[in-house]
């Protein structure tokens, strides 16, 4: 056993992430290829690849390495969740209650399309034939997994909070809870779980990933919904400051689940609990 | 060996497709709970249950059957085809080229969302644990296949044949082809195909299946395409009498993809092949 994560030096080293990310991407590179009809197979390759960055592909396969996996056990689930968060994002720009700046690069009706197909293809991806019994049954759990969390109780269902809540100047708390928790903490919490899931390990590492990145998650949506820089200024200071603190909080629940596991290898994912880069994204908001 | 099925006495008898449906909606009901929030679950239940009818889920149950195996092992999958089905028909409520005539029931945003949860419910329904480590490797390869099917060259890329062909006067074989077979054609081929995997046999007997649910689902699009009624009279019986020459040619490929199976076991799936529903039904469109 090793001693508290929480004295780790966190550098401001984000190589781990751009690294992971990298083999995702390389690995929907091989599989999205431009096929016949063009207009198929070419919005699906740009949806994928220009939705905006998120962190739970990534730490499907850091969750996975820490476990003793190898990051290829979990590049699939990886790829399908960032295949799951590119369909939402699709799709939300086609949400009539939030139409996107730029419009839809091919029009609704592609976008719609394009957007179902993606999931099923994630799935696929995941499913894909593995040579073991023993790694099949694990492949079924975590598309069992992904499935849950971008489907209508999961996904679905944090974007209709979100959506309820979008111009409610409502407690921060509540928001917190509803649309963080919900939306980024399920969907990074489905990624830590698959990731030790497909690394092999038992329940109690399962449950503690999971845990884990529920907070890497929340965090995650508190930082990019820049939610400090509306109303006026006094509102505004108190809105950072309790911010800022809950971000404080969630970093130290979600350290305290790394505890326990190997510490050398405990920096890679505890990494995205980085501090500098946080307070200044919610600095920039003000 | 059995004698070729072409000659069993095809009676009126659409019930084993209707039982195998009973027993797709029961799984269902037992599966899609109403649950908080209501805004989510209700129209899920709606969207799930409202879709029109397909064949293609009892299909795949009777497909298992025929190879021996027994319906509850293919409940889910069909389920899952089901729920594919139905996402698809919301979304094509929401494609601007073809409003609904009665407006979708719960505003675009909902069903866009609502449709968004459908398939991953599916596949979450198929993964479900299953005991065996046999069976796991035959249920990935069932989400594979319907992944395939709903996924961005399957069901997506029909939909787009379809939008694109759909003021079409072109030719008839054209459509049957691109529309048809693309889109009726290969959810039921891997309805077919999905039962005889499911049912544990070999590649021999599930490319029969396969085939079978293309000439099967050939028909289905077809007959309910209603195509013969548009345009000129003398035109409108022209086609008709090419739409029933092609009727009767995929009917006979299709039973001729049943031959070799148990004789006594033939009749139920054989009995979506009915000559006289079809008849009538293009008839009807005169």
């Amino acid at each position: 056993m090793s001693g508290p994560p929480t004295t780790l030096p966190l550098r401001s080293s984000p190589d781990y992430w751009a690294s992971a990310n990298a083999d995702i991407q390389a690995h929907l590179e091989r599989a999205i290829q431009i096929r016949h009809p063009l207009a198929v197979s070419e919005p699906m390759r740009h949806l994928a690849f220009s939705a905006p960055e998120t962190t739970a592909p990534a730490l499907c396969l850091l969750a996975c390495e820490l476990v003793g996996g190898s990051r290829d056990q979990a590049v699939a689930a990886g790829s399908a969740l960032r295949l799951v968060h590119a369909a939402a994002s699709a799709h939300e720009g086609l949400l009539s209650s939030r139409p996107r700046k730029d419009g839809p690069k091919f029009g609704p009706n592609i976008e719609l399309l394009t957007g179902d197909g993606l999931i099923p293809f994630g799935l696929e991806l995941l499913a894909s034939p593995t040579t073991q019994a023993e790694s099949s049954s694990r492949v079924l759990r975590a598309i069992i997994e992904i499935a849950r969390a971008s489907g209508s109780h999961g996904m679905v269902e944090a974007r209709y909070n979100e959506i309820e809540m979008i111009d409610s100047d409502g407690d921060e708390e509540e928001w917190v809870e509803r649309v963080c928790k919900k939306k980024e903490g399920e969907i990074h919490a489905c990624a830590g779980a698959c990731g030790a899931i497909l690394g092999g390990r038992g329940e109690e590492e399962i449950e503690k990933l999971r845990r884990y990145g529920v907070y890497v998650g929340m965090i995650q949506g508190i930082v990019a919904a820049k939610r400090v820089g509306r109303g006026r200024r006094r509102r505004r200071r108190r809105r950072r400051t309790w911010l800022e603190r809950k971000v404080g909080e969630l970093r130290e629940l979600g350290l305290n689940e790394l505890k326990g596991f190997d510490r050398e290898k405990v920096e890679p994912i505890a990494s995205l609990m980085l501090t500098s880069e946080h307070d200044r994204r919610l600095r920039v908001t003000d």
